[in-house]
């Protein structure tokens, strides 16, 4: 596992502290044409993988990740490299792709990081973190700054590679059976969230519980639980909650972007010829451009329809997201504290944060509210 | 020409209104391993390509997509297809790249459409038009919306087929000598600026001038134009134009991102096997993902170094703006009454802004916002 081959872009432009990642490959470590490849014939193997998805199939956008990866691997590679995928529950349960991928029970997993919080809460960097980065702060850090050698470090403990694949964007702070005046309204609320939101929640008084999305209008119907958080309109929609937890919240506090990861056992991946290892990083990078754009296109359309049902738009009060803020933080102090790994991450992706917010409040939020304010109808 | 084979991602959700552009094939199209392949010996082709750039190789970012597009399939085809670049000027002038591939002077070239505006001011679509989209935005519109099948039905006209390869993010609005406080201050300013945003602003009374960026410097100095709109921070620095034009505005209203391509010619296109087809799709996905990522890590300490040098800061004001889209508006009725492939293109582009601008606004917006209020130091 020392010796990780390179997969993804460039160098990043900050080597990180940590030595133990190899940085991927420069361009200039191609080998030419001349070198590489024998004069008259070139028999490339079959490689055949088991990939287990977090994800049932019948999510269109999640699922949808993992069946990219293996169309654009097969494709590229003529049908010499192919991926069998296992829906979550059919070979493994979806909380433990992780360890599946380690044992390789499985060649490699999709799944969310976020999943392994309560095994290892430094896992939620390569995922989403509360109050942390959006899509193109999370894909600017993994390929540019030191996200994807920090967290390689900390998956190489797993033997496991991982490479980003798929994108929410900015989830919704979910569906609530009562409304949030104030952080008191939170005392006492059985929420179904995220790992790390739980985690944060419950500082706060809240009560996670842990139910599948499955279960979640069934759950809110009985009571069992009084709030849902599961991802944005385009996926929400699907489960129907506004029948029974009119009240839809936003922002999701804890993720301005979910990234999804392909997890790859580091043996399995040792095994593969260099140009499958890189169709692999390939396919996975077209997985994640796919996935947000099939999230950006369907979830205004979505929104629009769950308002017309009845769904009722409201905003998490300023003093609510200020103690949620101060929670967060004292979670990420204490956790800080515990573990340096933990630690070297959140450092990293907050100072990355804290020099990108001004910029893209500039640039990107000046020409967005523009757009919005001048360019509407109406308007 | 006819029959362009399918290249990017699914199949666009709601298929476009003209059915001459095929759509991106389906994953069941994907031969299965047993169909595809014979079973014992595989030889891969050699393939050479030449591509054009519209870039100087000074330029780190804009011709490093490029340099990703060769090293990508070099890799993933074990070095059979090989892609040999040639910067601006070296074979082709920075403006001719679309009449070479058309012509297959070379077999492909990494441009922005928007250099073609005075041949056919459609093509900007492909690339940025004024109070248009954002960089997730244009994604979702090219690999969700209409715009990729579209657009190919324009670019077929030329022989061509359009691969997104490269976003920018969203400009700034350039470095002014002078400060511009009402429309008036425009008239009669010589604006060195993109194709549509030139045209734009000469119905506001400004003089555009059509320089190369290496001669904005002295140009500026000697007074031959006031006003320089080049990119943003990270490619701006190095014009150094902060000591002749210190006021440097945003928001670059003519471009929410600058979305940059590889057109490759449709006959040299036709002779390439399959895999390396995808191969060609995945290297561009690839580089769109690099160049934003370097864009986003490398404004920021660009823009604090270049006000720590003077540089000052300055937003346009709002009837400033309200006057840019007004003359924008006059274009695009003009422009769509002229061409009804233009109109097409606008119709499309901007239901699809007016879809999604409210839900960025809520999602995004409220997540960037809240971050921005509240995650930064001594906030």
């Amino acid at each position: 596992a020392q010796d990780v081959p390179a997969v993804l872009p460039d160098a990043p432009s900050e080597p990180p502290a940590t030595p133990a990642a190899p940085a991927p490959a420069a361009p200039q470590d191609i080998p030419a044409a001349t070198q590489s490849a024998p004069a008259v014939v070139h028999e490339a193997p079959r490689v055949s993988w088991r990939l287990a998805s977090s994800f049932p199939n019948e999510s269109p956008t999640l699922f949808a990740g993992a069946e990219d990866v293996a169309r654009y691997v097969a494709e590229v590679t003529d049908g010499r490299f192919t991926i069998e995928i296992f829906p979550a529950g059919d070979l493994v349960q979806p909380g433990q792709v992780l360890e599946a991928v380690q044992h390789r029970v499985v060649d490699c997993g999709h799944t969310a990081s976020t999943r392994y919080f309560d095994t290892d809460p430094a896992l939620c960097f390569d995922a989403a973190v509360p109050f942390g980065l959006n899509t193109r702060q999370m894909n600017a850090w993994m390929n540019q700054g030191e996200g994807l050698a920090l967290t390689r470090v900390l998956f190489d403990k797993y033997g496991i590679l991982n490479f980003p694949c798929g994108y929410t964007g900015a989830q919704m702070g979910g569906w609530f059976r009562g409304e949030i005046k104030t952080v008191d309204d939170l005392r006492g609320l059985k929420v179904k969230a995220g790992g790390f939101a739980r985690h944060v929640l419950s500082r706060l008084g809240a009560t996670p519980v842990d139910i599948p999305a499955a279960e979640a209008y069934t759950a809110l119907e009985q009571g069992v639980v009084d709030a849902v958080a599961w991802i944005g309109p385009y996926d929400d929609e699907r489960l129907a909650l506004y029948k029974v937890a009119r009240n839809y919240y936003f922002p999701g506090w804890w993720a301005g972007t979910l990234q999804l990861s392909l997890y790859v056992n580091q043996g399995a991946y040792e095994e593969l010829p260099k140009p499958y290892q890189t169709a692999l990083a390939l396919a996975c990078n077209m997985a994640s451009s796919n996935m947000i754009a099939r999230y950006d296109a369907g979830n205004p359309d979505a929104l629009r329809r769950l308002v017309s049902l009845g769904a009722q738009l409201k905003a998490f009060p300023k003093p609510v997201l200020q103690a949620c803020q101060e929670a967060s933080l004292a979670a990420y102090k204490e956790l800080s504290a515990k573990d340096p790994m933990f630690k070297k991450l959140y450092d990293s992706m907050m100072a990355f944060r804290d020099k990108q917010v001004p910029w893209f409040r500039m640039a990107e939020g000046s020409f967005d509210n523009m757009v919005a304010t001048l360019g509407q109808p109406g308007a």
